[in-house]
């Protein structure tokens, strides 16, 4: 409903498709905020690329599922393993995340896995959301977002969720939480992982009014912590790297930990509440009959 | 005792006489914060103006109690009614809160209803007093502060439960908490809300200096959001508001909640307990001297 | 072990260390960070001088042990038993703390308070650092740091537990909570009080890379409150104490209070907890030989 009443505003649609069309004509950045029907491709390339050095003790894990790097069940499924993996590699220290793709670091949640789906095929796809942002926020590994091209809903979820956040100083990138554009909501985790990196005043207007930023509005608001040019992003993340790194891993994860658990123990005593809240919201006739109507757009759109 | 001990303070003292003499002789905005002791009209003219435009779904709110919008029981009965009203009115989506008077948004809560009352009447007075923040901090409108005047002590506490405050660009104009420098002390859930607006430790000087800002660092610190010249205040607030309703309601609405709810709960939690706190305080015997010493003192000044 | 691991760690060490070998070389500031063996003098003079001017209500007090110091237990207890008198007497209502040394505010907690130490001793000393931030935190009198020096570890904490930090622009003096560059932890505690200084953000960072900063960079992130030359911290701590008792305090008292139980009841509530956690971590095998190590290397560079 809330969505559909979104879809209804002219003046904010009309914006929003314009920024859509003019992806082909005039190759700007074009990235679907917060939901993406991405086209299929079935490939059982991976999504995610690994590479991890064994001399420095850092991975850089890129993300590389075109169009946009969008969370379907299976990148997450794919990435939270990929974590996991490094995470039980004691040598692994560090972890790098960045896109391989141009332009996009990642659109966030795909929408065709709310659109149509039974409601424990979207518990699922829940629950694998959250488990990346339970894997990103409480890593033992120093991890640092390379975000070299926009990274709004989830795209911006996946960056705060790391120690420190370096974007490429393009005008025409973005970030930040934008749900309440398309009439869903951040959750409470959404919020609060928000709140600890722009403080509570910030998160207010960004979330309520689904701001996006560009680079320069974001290093105000301290959303990213740095900014070079597109091509410097990864090595200036593998510099920051070697600062992290200084420190004793055991002395900086006890203080990680003592910042980042009250934040995290709050999803955990509330994960399964939290699913089922997502999955009674998104199933409801009216929040689905406006996805239909906001896939038919895009179709339309696109063809 | 405390706001004796203020008011013996020569130096303060001195300062804030000064302020008000200099009201008459040189048109200066001349505001007594925190308390006001405002001359009686028993008029039974609205304290409140509501312009409510259908077409686009927002009401203006004046206040327009002179001398300088102070709160007595009598106004927050009339505002709280005033909110109500437009709150339940589904076709009303955003408020707009401004002053019909030249100088001053609002000076704060009325002496008057502090002084020579009976528990039971400052019980009711300040029960109104939570109202009247309650009604705003969890409004579901749209709340936009057009501060076209000074705004100390209430008159801040209502433009930080707005969504968004836009407030004139007049030096002479100034907002804040100043309750500690009449010797009497910013309840929690004032101090929650500011809180939430400019962080722990601006807020920690501000009320424990009483301090007042200038519109410029108004602006700095966060406790207002953007300034404008005084006769673009009103039109800039209806600009802003545009902005806001584009944002679907439901989307907005559901995002405010999470982000102020567990402040609302505290004084929901503890409404009866803050009622017989401040009783307690205001009627002590001591309190009772200090305010007749103040309000001699006012009729000294205006004689 | 993690203090070892910092200890290995090449790139840090030189930094570390070329420090301490610049001291006597080039005059510049140095200070140990976190831990100082300070050489025992087992002098009987006071290490906490006091000068109160009862016509003002203001105390000065004066930290004298040199070279740097440093928070052994009988600094502590003098400071404690200082600052327990001064809050007696009620005609005292301000409190400046100093450092008669040159360079240096406080260099931080002794290291030879947990090297080779009983577990009973180590736990008596973690209670006198918990009873320091206890005494200065809650302190009813206004509380200014007149920060003369490097101030790091335990020194930044005292700092930071003030009402109002004045520090000297001397860019070769440095402010921060750098204990994870030796492998320690700074507790909750230490976290919360820097928390409601800094916010989340900021202190995430820094504790996370025990970040010390230069004063132009503190006073950027809010750390210190006002940079003024060196020989005029001292007089601009009084002209700003003037200010703050001008409030009346009962009225500032309740409000500090108000703004500061929650942080201190966390530590009151856990205090027992926090001493055993103190007492298993700085008793290890692991640690007290890294702490052997560290005192060897910090020989040979004196020797």
């Amino acid at each position: 409903m809330a969505l559909r009443a979104s879809l209804r505003s002219k003046s904010h649609l009309s914006g929003f498709l314009s920024q859509w069309s003019s992806c082909s004509s005039h190759g700007r950045v074009c990235v679907s905020p917060v939901l993406v029907a991405q086209r299929r491709n079935n490939s059982t390339s991976p999504k995610v690329k690994v590479d991890f050095d064994q001399s420095t003790g850092v991975a850089v894990m890129s993300m590389q599922s075109p169009p946009v790097n969008s969370l379907s069940l299976d990148f997450l499924t794919e990435f939270c393993i990929s974590v996991e993996k490094l995470e039980m590699d004691k040598s692994c220290r560090g972890l790098i995340l960045t896109s391989s793709l141009p332009k996009v670091f990642s659109a966030g949640l795909d929408i065709m896995e709310m659109y149509g789906k039974s409601p424990e095929r979207c518990g699922e796809f829940w629950k694998a959301v959250q488990e990346m942002w339970l894997k990103l926020y409480s890593s033992n590994m120093v991890t640092i977002a390379a975000i070299n091209g926009s990274s709004p809903a989830g795209g911006c979820l996946m960056s705060i969720a790391c120690d420190y956040r370096i974007m490429a100083d393009n005008p025409r990138y973005s970030i930040g939480l934008n749900e309440t554009q398309l009439g869903i909501v951040a959750p409470f985790w959404f919020k609060d992982t928000m709140i600890n990196t722009v403080g509570h005043r910030t998160t207010e207007v960004a979330l309520e009014l689904g701001l996006l930023y560009n680079p320069a509005e974001a290093l105000k608001i301290g959303l990213v912590d740095q900014l070079v040019p597109q091509d410097e992003v990864l090595t200036t993340a593998t510099q920051s790297m070697t600062k992290w790194l200084a420190i004793p891993d055991h002395a900086r994860q006890l203080t990680k930990s003592m910042m980042r658990k009250p934040t995290i123990d709050k999803l955990m005593a509330n994960r399964e509440a939290d699913v089922q809240h997502f999955v009674n919201f998104i199933t409801k006739d009216s929040i689905q009959k406006s996805l239909r109507m906001y896939l038919e757009m895009l179709k339309k759109r696109r063809g």
